[in-house]
C-alpha cells in the first residue's frame, strides 16, 4: 500500500522534504497557504545542488488541514515554532489514530505540547541539518547539506520512523534514526544559541565574522547549553564545543535561519530556540548570564521591529 | 585679568560650556574643523531652552591647537573618547606650565592617559549631565539638564577648579566640586552601561521602553558596574540601582548618546563607556557576564557598520 503523507508547512523545509517522499514512492499532500494558487497549478519547483532539478506535483494541495482527503500515515509538520502559530491545531485534523506525527523543527523543549496534545499518537520528533531556502513561490533552492535525523519520544525507533528514514535514504538524502533525539535536539542548540542571535544582534555579520571577533563569546554561550542539557538529564560529549568551534571555522561564511527571516522581515524562533533553553535553565536552577543577555537583547530587538 | 579658556572640540559640549564661560566674561577661543568657516564667520548660535538664545563668538576660532595665540589658563578638551582621536595629541600645543587641562568627557578610567602625558600640570576630570545637540553647523540646541561636575585629579579640589566653577554658575548653569570625581564616573556609569548599548542594540529603543521591557537585565549591567566600582576603591551607595531605575520610569523617553551617534553613522563611545569597564573587572577579576555580553555584540555591530 503506498505510504500516504501529509505535510504542513510546505516552505524551504517541507516542500523539499515531501518531495523527497514523493520521489520515493509517497503519496504526498501539502497544507500551503502562501503559494497556494501557484502550487496547485504548477506543483514545486525544485532546485537541488546535490539532487538535482525536478517537479514536485503534491497529490492534494490544500489550504486548510481540514480539506485533506485520506488517512494520513505520517504528518509531518514543517512550519518554524513561533508563538503565532498553533502548532496544535494546525495539525490536529488530519490526526487520525494510526497516523504518526512528525515534525520536522528547530528548537528545545518544543515536544511536551504535541506530546500532551496527541498522547495517543506516536510522536516522532525530527532535525533538518539543510541550507535550503523558498526563492519564490513554489520554488525551493537547497543549497547544501540536508541530513535529517528522527527519533521517537520519548527515546525509542519504532519501525514506522525506521520506514520513514529508509524513504528518505531511497530518495538520496542522509538520515539516522537516534534513540536520542532529545539530545540531539540539545547538540544542535549548541550551535543555534550562539550563532542565530548573534548574527542579527550584529546587523547581519556571517558566522566565520562573528567567530574571527567574538569566539570567547561564542564558547561562554556553548557552554552554558551544555550545562542546561546535562541538568536536563543530556550529557553532551566534552569537546562538543571545541568541535562546533572548529567546524563553524571550516564553513563557508553562513548566514543562521534567523538572520535570514530577519533580513525578509519575518518571525525569527528566538523563543524556540533562546527562549526555551533559558526557560529550561531557570526551571533547573542554573545560571546562565550569557545566554539571558542574548535572550534579553533578542526581546528588545523584537519589541522595535513590531514597534 | 581676564581668564583664557580653549576649547578643543566645539561640538554639542564643547560649544556649549565655552559659550557659558564666554557669557561669564571668560576670553575663549575654540578649535573647530567640521564647522570651521561658518563658525569664524557667525560664531555659534546657541538656542538653549533653559537659557535662551543668544550668539557666541569665540574670541579665536583655530583649525589647529598649534594655531592658538596666547597661554590658556585651562584647556577644556570636550571630544568624544574614541580609539581614533589621539587626545594627548590633541592638547599638547596649547598646554603651558599653568594651563589647567579639563575634560569634560564620557566614560570611565579615561584619566590616565592625560596624567600620564602632563605630570607637571592640574588635571580637571569633568562629568557632563545634558542633553544637548548640534543641530547644524554652528548651531547647538540645549534641551535640558546641563549639570557640571568637576574635580581634581587624582582626588581634591584646586582653587582653579573652585574658579571654573564659579564661572559656570555665573552664567547660568548648576556645577558642583567634588572630591571624588573617578566615583562620580563609576556613578554615571551605572547609567551609561546599559542603557547607552541597548538603545544601539535593540535597533533604536527609547530609554523607558527598555527598561519596562527588560529591567531585571538592566539592574544586572549595573549591579555589575557597581562591582566593578568597588574593587576599584569606589564603593557606590547601595540602593544606586534602585535610584536609576526609578529615575528613568520618570524620565521622558529619552534617545541615549551612543544611539544618537549611531542612527548619525558617527563612532560610539563603546571603548570609553563599556570596554573600559569590562577591562577593569578583567584586572580586578570580577567576573561580569552581562557586560562582557553586551561589549561583545557592541564590537559585532562595529564590525558589521565599519564593513
Amino acid at each position: 500500500m503506498t505510504t500516504k503523507v501529509l505535510i504542513i508547512g510546505a516552505g524551504a523545509i517541507g516542500a523539499f522534504y515531501g518531495a523527497l517522499l514523493e520521489k520515493a514512492g509517497a503519496e504526498v499532500a501539502v497544507v500551503c497557504r502562501s503559494d497556494y494558487e501557484q502550487v496547485k497549478q504548477h506543483g514545486f519547483n525544485i532546485n537541488s545542488h546535490i539532487l538535482g532539478t525536478w517537479t514536485f506535483t503534491p497529490s492534494q494541495v490544500l489550504k486548510n488541514t481540514a480539506d485533506y482527503q485520506g488517512t494520513a500515515d505520517y504528518v509531518l509538520l514543517c512550519t518554524k515554532v513561533i508563538p503565532s502559530v498553533d502548532r496544535v491545531a494546525l495539525i490536529r485534523q488530519a490526526v487520525s489514530a494510526n497516523t504518526a506525527i512528525v515534525f520536522i523543527q528547530n528548537g528545545v523543549e518544543i515536544e511536551q505540547e504535541i506530546v500532551d496534545a496527541f498522547p495517543d499518537n506516536e510522536i516522532i520528533s525530527g532535525l533538518a541539518f539543510i541550507c535550503s531556502n523558498r526563492t519564490g513561490k513554489g520554488e525551493i533552492l537547497h543549497l547544501a547539506y540536508g541530513r535529517l535525523a528522527l527519533g521517537n519520544l520519548p527515546g525509542f525507533v519504532s519501525d514506522k520512523t525506521a520506514y520513514l528514514c529508509e524513504l528518505f535514504r531511497q530518495a538520496g538524502i542522509e538520515c539516522t534514526t537516534t534513540e536520542a533525539i532529545v539530545t540531539e535536539r540539545w547538540k544542535k542548540c549548541v550551535w543555534n544559541a550562539p550563532f542565530n542571535p548573534l548574527s542579527v544582534l550584529s546587523g547581519g555579520l556571517p558566522t566565520l565574522a562573528i567567530l574571527q571577533s567574538q569566539e570567547a563569546f561564542v564558547r561562554s554561550i556553548m557552554q552554558e547549553v551544555c550545562r542546561i542539557a546535562k541538568a536536563t538529564g543530556h550529557q553532551l560529549r566534552d569537546n562538543i564545543v571545541d568541535v562546533n568551534i572548529e567546524h563553524t571555522y571550516k564553513m563557508p561564511p553562513y548566514k543562521t535561519s534567523m538572520l535570514l527571516d530577519y533580513e525578509n522581515v519575518q518571525p525569527m524562533e528566538t523563543e524556540a530556540i533562546i527562549g526555551n533553553a533559558v526557560r529550561a535553565a531557570r526551571r533547573e536552577g542554573i545560571e546562565t548570564p550569557y545566554l539571558e543577555s542574548v535572550y534579553a537583547l533578542m526581546k528588545l530587538r523584537e519589541l522595535k521591529l513590531n514597534a
